[in-house]
């Protein structure tokens, strides 16, 4: 790599702050291919935590001001709560800043229509970070639906289980407001199954069509941290959804942040007419696969050699983390910059605003179906 | 016992046939308190079929008409295909013959509320045969449930999965026609879930209040055995249901004849404020617990001593299979046939007519919803 | 079956007793080809509990002494304590009638050199319940490695791990006596392990050629039940063994009664040159098989109509219990009486008095290894 | 840290060379207390590799002789073939620089001792990179081990299967030969079994006082690489062990590089009087954990932010993978390196050379009882 490093700003430090920082420092070693970075700037608003970030997480500056940096980096990673997802990301891309945006793409499914058209607008590369797509065990299992191994598909299960709002003392957070958030366990956790299955299955099954959703807020008001207050919960705690897809396919979604005694378990099974697939988060070196030749299913260890991923890390049987899927996910976006940089065409596949803009309009369709009672069609 | 044996006939030969007359062989052994029976008569219509299986399944003798039947016999098993439960059974309660009539109750929700009618009116008892109730990991888990263990109950999730139609070349039977079974896999295997999910919650979250259902034909039409001619398939190969309780509790279940890779594969998961429980059919041994105490889930194996049918059977860890789940189901019924015989009152639990109407509301209205593509509110 | 109903006496009336009455009466339902057979006399000593079982079990008579009844039956089962194995066994094969006789076949290597050598001088049949050899998934994994489809074998891992001492206060029982039990979860677990190692394998392996072994007791003495008494201990609470077959394929067996969490895990591991398969007696309806074909472990639910007694029991995924194994021997065991009564060659595969002699030279090698420190060559 | 950094030498770039420069480069974002350290120089011979690598994993240089290495640095790792651990390594010690040695310490018990008194007298730290160590779980499992939860352990059982040698056409490599490796699975795989084994319970069950082996080399010859040549296999393609520990606990451990369908399968069980757990590397964020107020195994997610490391990476059920343990294991090792630059009492737990010792000698013994075909006493 002769060519200077990309800059690259963060706005956001804590949680996805740090999952994109330790991705990126770790490139060198195991993307070599992929283009220099320079942690930059960390933008944020509490000095003192911003400072400490800063020296955590490797960056030379930080900035409190987004305005200050949205042009001032080749690179700006939205990593803000979803409420600053929209007006920050708008100003780096009209400044021709490339931008990845955590997901969902926006509170509302207006502000993520404009940010999809912001990003056709640009000419730099705007990528949303649904990281799950990076995950070894998908992509072999995407190459398997893809290689027709399941034959056509007919219908697609997804769950994603968490605990850590079972509790009704659990304190209020930005995460539980409407305004702020947009949706809750629709939004948070519901946008990655949604995505998940597109890109699983959306060559083979088409668009979602119509959608029947259900959204249910089982505590009311939490605590506010540090004081006797309480706030309103005004976002969904759980949901479910039905889904048709334009093929005639069946999908079965929901997730909840109060299913006690998981983490975080993000499950997704696949059935065709030829086999069926099965994976989970906690258990994300797994594929559980069952096709033609076969009677029951077979746990498939992804991490050979020829497994996606396979050389660039351990041998056989030594497993990855969570977050190793920030480190493929930047990898192919910033080979996607950098190849925009160059003026090449893209050679990786990342998930574009216009994918992410889809995720929304059929979280926005479950939002509506539990509102009116009925199922929604895509193409209302 | 000095009383004389129950005589018995039933509807039916095949499987249910062939279940039900395994589970009467073996009570003498097992349950000495269960009143004696008489395997009397073997209702068909292939005569040279139902001479075999009389002698088979050590019955006395066998009768083509079951008008000659359901006033001559102490109590009647209806394990005919569903075109068949309703005129039978209404017959047999009408003589006061006590009927165990196999699931779901009719092909219609009009069918069935004419047997709850039937069934109030008679002085016989009517049982539905939801043998999933007495699985032993069922039976302690609704223990665990109505005792407190998970707290309020928020969230209830079911799915039925199997194969056998994955080919779309596998044969038609009745089990496809709309006529002879009122559903596909919404009755046959849904109507499990449902009274599964109120067995084990209803206490708690109260009745079903509304309903969105989705249905799916995947194939069309299947060919005839030993001909080349194709019937139309008119049921669903699968379905999926979302359910919103009188407590504000959710449930979202679904069932599907084509995923391929699953067996016999009914799970249940229950989420409350303090715990969680999981089960599978095709590990009916075990039940996966998660309450206040623990981190993860405990996979308990139900077969002590002290647990449900734990001292009826083996020692510990020796695991029995899905045919005793009929022999818990006749001791049960068959006792509280002995009961009103005797006039007392009934100190068994078995699933009534009017569980299985209250079921097949349930299913009525997940049909009524997928047509109309709205919300069914269960008391419209 | 025209001919008369073969007479059976069993020594013995709890557990095993149960097991083996159970399996008898089930016979004429599903295995219709088997001799017909009469409950005829059950042998015991405490009179009040044998008039009991004899009622329950469905036996017309009881005796006091074996006696009595080893010539006056035409098959005798063996289903006492291991001290009561040897002499009326032998009584009832030299009255050449044929026996069932329980496992391990004596306390002794001795004993079972005797029993050995009277079979083979008896025109009876002559059989030892080794019953998991007829579990379906156990058959359905010994045909896999016929077929070669793991290869040459290159080891074999086996272990059986129980609990019910692993609480020292448990009560002393006739298991815990080196005089009347021979020896403790040797010959009660591993004695099940080593022939279902040879029921496996044999074939493409040879013989145990040479046994290093460990026996350990932890606790030395227990209460006797309703006294303030203890008794000693004197059998192993756990062994270990390290094998070498003839081939050069290596074993390792082990097993306990003291692993706190299991009850009942008899779990079987055989690994070739072309795969492996695993199996757990806890989940019995299931077979873990890897292939050249596959990458990982497969799991089989081993109920299909083509599986081993598949086509005997219930449809596909509607699993069967521990219990079922006694039928399948005891249909297999009274078949071959029924070709000896008729003069015909035995048809069915059942575990031989010769097995069982080699079993036991494995176990006493065990225990010599264990005295002596050092490997014990089968041939010494 | 206002300190110096700490430079670093690596002898050996490939596998672990990888492991240990990944976990060095991670240590500033997630160990900000860890010393600072520079990688300053890697030791191989083939330049154009080396060169590769010094790039690659961020070195600043590059030597072709150790000798010129060992005073050079503040840390030594020996990171090379096990016939490579001797000399390097005692040359380091003398000059009072660091290390760390990957295991097994030496090819031969003589090498160890040598090792382990050149540790002794030496003033700089020497650390053998037993990583499994470092496994959340299994310092969870450690945690509750020594905090009684178990009771008195009385049985250990570990298992460390692979496959890469199944097919007897897989190249031979430096592992193969017994002058180079010291031995095969034992060594290799065993070594880990047998520390972890240690650490989890040694403080409650004691040293290991005598051992029976068992070892067996499959495949004769293997083919080398990129020629028509074979060489010799002088090895054992798999081990097993039975073990008492001075407590009079048993324990049984056994390794394969031929077990099909297992690529890094490290399990370990431990049995105690109140409980019993369980671990396996290829699921290594779980812990199946059987308690005295449990009926079953509860599988525990360790990712909680109270547990071992949780702070330090990411929100619960986020699952970490293999290499954290190695960043772990440098996070401790270097901390304690750090406290005995300032002449402080080291504050981290790492393996000593005296504990790989002991290590070796189990090892050892494992060997000579397998020649000798009988137990051998570690005293003796």
């Amino acid at each position: 790599m002769a060519e200077d490093p990309l800059s690259v700003g963060f706005l956001g430090y804590r949680f996805m702050g740090k999952a994109h920082a330790n991705a990126l420092a770790r490139l060198p070693m195991f993307f070599p291919d992929a283009p220099a970075v320079e942690r930059d700037v960390l933008v944020g608003t509490d000095e003192a935590a911003l400072a400490d970030a800063t020296e955590r997480l490797g960056f030379a500056r930080y900035a409190t001001d987004w305005r200050d940096v949205v042009d001032d980096v080749d690179v700006f990673y939205n990593l803000g709560p979803n409420f600053l997802h929209v007006d920050p990301t708008i100003a780096a891309l009209s400044a021709d800043t490339h931008v990845l945006c955590e997901k969902p793409l926006a509170p509302t499914l207006d502000g993520a229509g404009e940010l999809r058209d912001a990003a056709a607008e640009s000419d730099a590369v705007a990528a949303c970070a649904f990281n799950y797509r990076f995950v070894p065990a998908i992509q072999y299992a995407r190459d398997l639906i893809a290689d027709g191994e399941l034959g056509d598909i007919r219908q697609v299960r997804g769950s994603y289980l968490q605990d850590w709002l079972v509790d009704e003392d659990a304190p209020w957070s930005w995460r539980n407001d409407a305004e702020l958030a947009g949706s809750g366990a629709l939004g948070d956790l519901g946008a990655h199954t949604v995505d998940l299955a597109d890109y699983l299955v959306g060559d083979r099954v088409g668009d979602v069509e119509r959608v029947s959703g259900h959204l249910r807020t089982f505590v009311d008001e939490r605590p506010v941290e540090g004081g006797d207050e309480t706030k309103p919960v005004t976002v969904d705690d759980a949901y479910s959804a039905q889904v048709e897809y334009a093929s005639g396919a069946m999908g079965t979604f929901e997730a909840s942040r109060m299913t006690a005694g998981h983490k975080n378990d993000h499950s997704i099974a696949v059935h065709g007419t030829d086999g069926s697939l099965r994976f989970s988060l906690e258990r994300l070196n797994e594929l559980e696969v069952h096709t033609g030749d076969s009677r029951g299913y077979e746990t498939v260890l992804v991490t050979d050699e020829s497994d996606p991923y396979g050389d660039v890390w351990w041998p056989p049987g030594h497993v990855v983390g969570w977050e190793h899927t920030f480190v493929h996910e930047n990898a192919a976006f910033l080979s996607q910059v950098a190849a925009s940089e160059r003026g090449d065409a893209a050679e990786t596949d990342v998930p574009s605003f216009a994918d992410a803009y889809d995720v929304q309009r059929v979280l926005d369709a479950v939002v509506a179906s539990d509102e009116r009672g009925e199922w929604i069609h895509l193409d209302e």
